[in-house]
């Protein structure tokens, strides 16, 4: 009896009552949510998690850390390391995009360590097997991506990254479009490569039903990806990539009618203007799947800052309605991130979605934000930096600058601190009397 | 003759039309907007600028820095370095803020340094001096108001932030308000206190005239200071905020009169959801009077990371029409920002100024962008980094981990790259021909 069943039959899952207590919301709220597919709840029935997560409508915005290796930093050690910072500093999923090393290995070693839900690309582990067997990935064969996915379900991998909207239809459309930077999706380009090659349609698509089976009998959420999001400002909102929306919210119904949960992937790149476009169509267009975006970096040009680009556009993006943000480091478009790159990312994106959830008068993220403020205003500085988003980094850069200082106020206005000068001089009931 | 009479006259300074060129806008609107008090043009006829700033309607928004000693960190030459690296990275403009030290030499020795507009705040040096003088600042003069002032102004400080909107009217307002974080503003604390103390109107509200007849005197733009801004997501647009957004409204009607150029100070911190409003409101009550925004914070919680939050409020704030916008570090709320902190808030101020511009349409926005994306697509790295926001660090972050990669692409993907798979191994003509 997979998930869906069970509420139907009004069968909640133990740990649904603490979730719901967390979350502030009611139970039913998130049993409804679920059962309308609004929520998901990705949890691999071999995955067992020490902080499951649900994500969707009306939810606490949440947070996603890619990490795994690369050709040129094939260190699995270093991977571990990324996870627990990751989850350190608050990400509420994990995604192993591993391209080199052993794939099965690594992943399984994530899973052990992840008390958090960890997501893959399955597609991206066919190819490489494909060119590892044959020399190349455009003669790997369908029932070898379907293997593979199963053998990542065996392992208890809680959601997986489909590109099934990548189709001969979203193909003809991408030839009709004068893209500036084409495809960027790694996953997109491989099916892209197979498809041209064999002349046929995507085997995710046409065996979309195969992969609903797998999906049920682990409980997997499958998070439709984009194969052909924008790599660009100039590329965003164009025909490829609504064309694609619009195969993917066909198959959020197949998945639903199926009792299998299912998330939306978004763009990308995307200028600060059409963000609430983007969230509003997925919302239309999916019918209020989730939508998990990567970003969206709301400008091309800050190469080594793009933490910063995604965390305006990620914090948009959860404003209008997005649920989930992938995160993106500093690093990235220039290379594989380091541990303490995961850090800035991780929390550049939970600033991001802290912020939207404060826009969006969630009660946890304003009582966090209320209780910082009054420790604030009464120079309680040890209070201030422990319920701050990175207590570590807050009492480091408060440390760095107090040569010298002695009192309550910090380095920046001392004697001059306009709180101290208000409180202490003035005091309240004076400024009443005024 | 001031600047506003001589474009009456049609006599145009020499140096607008290679301002218009580099702004993408007509001769013809940059002085409509100037006459109208839309755009300023601050510039002391006491300082030589190498780099002069437009600031207003329909032009790229520009980033400001705040430099300058305090206490525990009086040292001149830290700050010197602060105003090199800020104008390295593309800072528009410079306020130096001192609190310590001889403070007439620091901000002389910044004035010849520095080849954009600087700003300064005079009732901090007034404050101190009266603090030096006779132990307190609630007995200082208010003569000694306006000498500070005209010695700044004789000194070449092109813009000077007034905070004379902080009345009995508007302290009435905040005395009913009960306020988490009071008053966060130095400014707005010091004149509230001798306000109080002498149960007086402030004396830069009363004798705004007085202020209006050395800023035409010098060309001083004035920026119209917010003491009563929020220092916290609970206090965003309360009454005592707008009250004063009104006293400066009317404020900006009166520098007008008297052809003084003049721009108006916002929050601070502010929600997501808050910041349309917040700027549609100042352009209304202001009558377009540029906005020059601090900030805005849209969390409270990120210690630490102020520099990213403050990206995420300003970004949002300059595509509602914020023109200007105040950097904030990662140092903000912990102390005096380092040189490297200076760095960090000026980058981030400007991704968060240039995303707006992208999603406004500027045209020279665009193009970098665009040129960017096709250097990007081509796998050129030199051009795309020194395309950057922050060449020198792009160029770090990619060394830094291209260990062992010789190919042209980057320790990410390194060869399932999609650019080039989609390039090399398929071709655009061999898509368009799927």
């Amino acid at each position: 009896m997979g998930l869906i069943e069970d509420l139907k039959k009004g069968k909640l899952p133990e740990n649904f009552k603490k979730i719901a207590q967390e979350e502030r919301v009611e139970v039913d709220s998130l049993v409804n949510g679920v059962l309308k597919g609004e929520i998901v709840v990705p949890q691999n029935i071999f995955h067992k998690l020490k902080k499951p997560v649900v994500i969707g409508k009306g939810l606490r915005t949440k947070v996603n850390a890619n990490i795994g290796t690369s050709e040129y930093y094939p260190f699995p050690q270093e991977e571990i390391k990324k996870l627990l910072t990751a989850i350190e500093v608050g990400t509420d999923t994990v995604m192993d995009l591993s391209t080199a090393g052993d794939l099965d290995k690594i992943r399984r070693s994530i899973l052990k360590k992840s008390i958090v839900p960890l997501g893959t690309v399955p597609i991206y582990q066919a190819a490489i097997e494909s060119i590892e067997k044959r020399g190349n990935i455009v003669e790997m064969k369908e029932d070898e991506i379907f293997e593979v996915i199963e053998r990542q379900a065996k392992d208890g991998v809680d959601f997986m990254t489909i590109h099934a909207g990548v189709t001969l239809k979203t193909l003809d459309s991408l030839s009709k479009e004068d893209r500036v930077t084409g495809v960027v999706s790694r996953g997109g380009a491989f099916l892209i490569a197979w498809m041209i090659h064999q002349g046929k349609e995507n085997p995710l698509y046409e065996q979309f039903e195969r992969l609903l089976e797998i999906s049920k009998k682990y409980e997997i959420t499958i998070s439709l990806g984009d194969g052909l999001r924008p790599g660009c400002q100039a590329d965003a909102s164009d025909r490829p990539q609504i064309q694609e929306l619009i195969v993917l919210g066909e198959l959020v119904d197949l998945a639903r009618k199926n009792g299998v949960q299912v998330i939306v992937e978004g763009p990308g790149h995307v200028p600060i203007n059409q963000i609430e476009a983007n969230v509003r169509m997925e919302k239309e267009i999916c019918r209020g799947a989730p939508f998990y975006v990567l970003g969206p970096l709301v400008t091309d040009v800050a190469l080594g800052y793009d933490h910063i680009t995604s965390a305006i556009g990620g914090a948009l993006a959860a404003f209008y309605g997005a649920d989930f943000l992938c995160y993106v480091t500093p690093r990235e478009h220039l290379g594989l991130p380091t541990v303490e790159d995961v850090r800035e990312g991780v929390v550049a994106a939970r600033i991001a979605a802290h912020a939207a959830d404060i826009a969006k008068g969630n009660k946890r993220a304003w009582e966090q934000d209320l209780e910082i403020s009054k420790h604030r205003k009464n120079l309680n500085w040890e209070k201030q930096i422990s319920l701050s988003i990175d207590p570590e980094r807050a009492k480091k850069a408060l440390k760095e600058r107090r040569r010298g200082v002695k009192e309550e106020t910090c380095s920046m206005c001392g004697k001059y601190c306009a709180m101290k000068i208000i409180s202490q001089v003035l005091g309240v009931e004076t400024l009443k009397k005024c």
